[in-house]
């Protein structure tokens, strides 16, 4: 029995390119007792990937050349010699970019069993996942908004944004999105319920998105969910208000090689402002808490999402690299079955 | 009787000179009923009045022109006719940059009596007033240090950063400051006790004073009470452990027109920073405690300070400037009497 993986080979000289990634066959042993097999159904791609493809100092641990990229996954048991597992539980982990997962006796709480009643598998690497609890911890626990404030989401239209905006107008905030392309934005107004969303990609320069961002938001901006850093940090900071809180969960521009500077630094005293970087892996002591008003949020049709689906493993480093320039849709999956 | 006042006439281009200042003389009118006079015997010089120069959006007022320049002053209560105060009565307010202030009988608030058995008067201008408060606010509310971890202060042997190094150390951090000059430094650590100081005249460059950094910080820096932005902001980001905190307080770099940028915001990311910005005259409901425990420590001796003193009203402007280029040592005052 053959599985598939794909290995990161080299590591980027500025952007990321096909080259980084080979796709591998190797062989699936027998089970052992105590060991449970896995078939992958979906793979979660992220922008968190970009990072750790570098070698440099960062939160993480870089991933290591020649073995399989690091990813979270969704799947179906399909041996098991393990009783606490049985062959259709549906679980999810972090199997990385594969086919298959075979997963030891001793290794504990690497696979979550859920229920997929009321919430698709796929939702639980979105939504209901490490996503769904990234933009849920933002803008509860750093934004934490008021009704009637204003809270603005970078890359509304992906997984952690739709999040973000969605739990903000259900608090009483005004959401305002930023997404690249007219099919988004209408998407996270009309779909997501968002009060408005700018066309990032119309506005090449700082002096014309803080401009749209002033009509967007007449009572300025209290809050701000940031995925992307560079010109739209520095377009936020100049229209904050007093005591305006932003969360960063991204920087995705910053990811390939050069830093970008934050322009006007000082606007953090001008406007007594709190910006705070977090990584939601380090609050494990939430998601609990988090993953049951998602799961009943998604089950109950109350938190509206898309997916980007690319078929068959070998189409992963594309849509990654896709993912990176905003060329996905919502939630970037790939589909292995 | 006459009083004399400095009022800002123009505003500064770039940097601010003399001629941005007037010395203006003026007639007391005899006291109506419920009034009290009040000569200053102190004026306190603090790098918040440039930003009060400039008539772009701060978080303040600007000053206005042909007015007396703002400021904190300490005196003594020279003639009455009000029954809550009486002569001799040692006072603070903010009377700005003149010997004497005439306060209305409607004008509730803008004096306080304090005692001077312990406490001299002047230090109710520094330790036990807005720079101790600020200090005490930035470190105990914003970088709250735990025993063991290290606290960076910029300008750290001025009014504020000397209360917030010796109160980190009170609470078993490591103290690191930076201050210009050997003198300054030396008198840091002999002095108020840091562990370390660095000259930041000796360190031109961002390489060089983040090297001066990982010295001083072995362990990393937890905490920054940042008075200065631009470079050594940059400086201690590089130097920041996960999930460390810098309170802004100043930006006396970036106050003379063109923004410094932040060279690397993607570390707010990577090391799980908190950056908040703070202006303690918006959290008045500290400063009871705060005054009370600065000072019993200034009155016992625990609280070491030192004091630039400029004499006359006339030497306030050149003494402001001076601040402004760090040749103050200690905090700067002005002594009118």
């Amino acid at each position: 029995m053959l599985n598939h993986q794909i290995q990161l080979v080299s590591r980027p000289q500025g952007e990321p390119t096909l080259d980084n990634f080979k796709l591998v066959e190797l062989n699936i042993p027998a089970l052992e007792d105590g060991q449970v097999l896995v078939r992958n159904h979906f793979l979660s791609l992220d922008p968190y990937m970009r990072g750790r493809m570098n070698d440099g100092k960062s939160y993480a641990q870089p991933q290591p050349l020649g073995q399989v990229m690091i990813g979270g996954t969704a799947g179906e048991v399909v041996q098991s010699r393990n009783k606490r597992f049985s062959v259709g539980d549906q679980v999810v982990g972090m199997a990385g970019w594969q086919e298959y997962q075979l997963v030891g006796a001793e290794e504990r709480g690497v696979l979550q069993k859920v229920d997929t009643t009321h919430v698709p598998l796929s939702a639980y690497l979105g939504l209901v996942g490490m996503p769904g609890v990234t933009g849920w911890y933002g803008l509860n626990q750093i934004i934490k908004p008021k009704a009637g404030e204003t809270v603005v989401v970078s890359a509304a239209s992906g997984a952690v944004g739709s999040v973000v905006g969605q739990l903000a107008k259900a608090r009483g905030a005004r959401a305002v999105g930023l997404a690249g392309g007219a099919d988004k934005c209408r998407y996270v107004v009309e779909e997501l319920g968002f009060d408005a969303c700018i066309d990032y990609k119309q506005h090449p320069d700082l002096r014309s998105l803080s401009a749209a961002l002033k009509e967007a938001c007449p009572a300025g901006i209290d809050g701000c969910f940031e995925n992307v850093g560079g010109m739209i940090l520095d377009a936020v900071m100049l229209r904050a208000n007093a005591f305006s809180r932003i969360a960063i969960c991204g920087m995705i521009s910053g990811y390939s090689g050069e830093p970008i500077p934050m322009a006007l630094p000082q606007l953090i005293l001008t406007n007594r402002m709190k910006i705070e970087g977090f990584i939601v892996s380090e609050h494990m002591e939430v998601w609990p808490e988090a993953l049951q008003e998602l799961g009943g949020m998604v089950a109950s049709g109350k938190l509206k999402y898309r997916e980007s689906v690319a078929q068959g493993l070998a189409a992963a480093p594309e849509a990654f690299l896709g993912l990176l320039k905003g060329k996905n849709f919502g939630k970037q999956l790939v589909k292995l079955s």
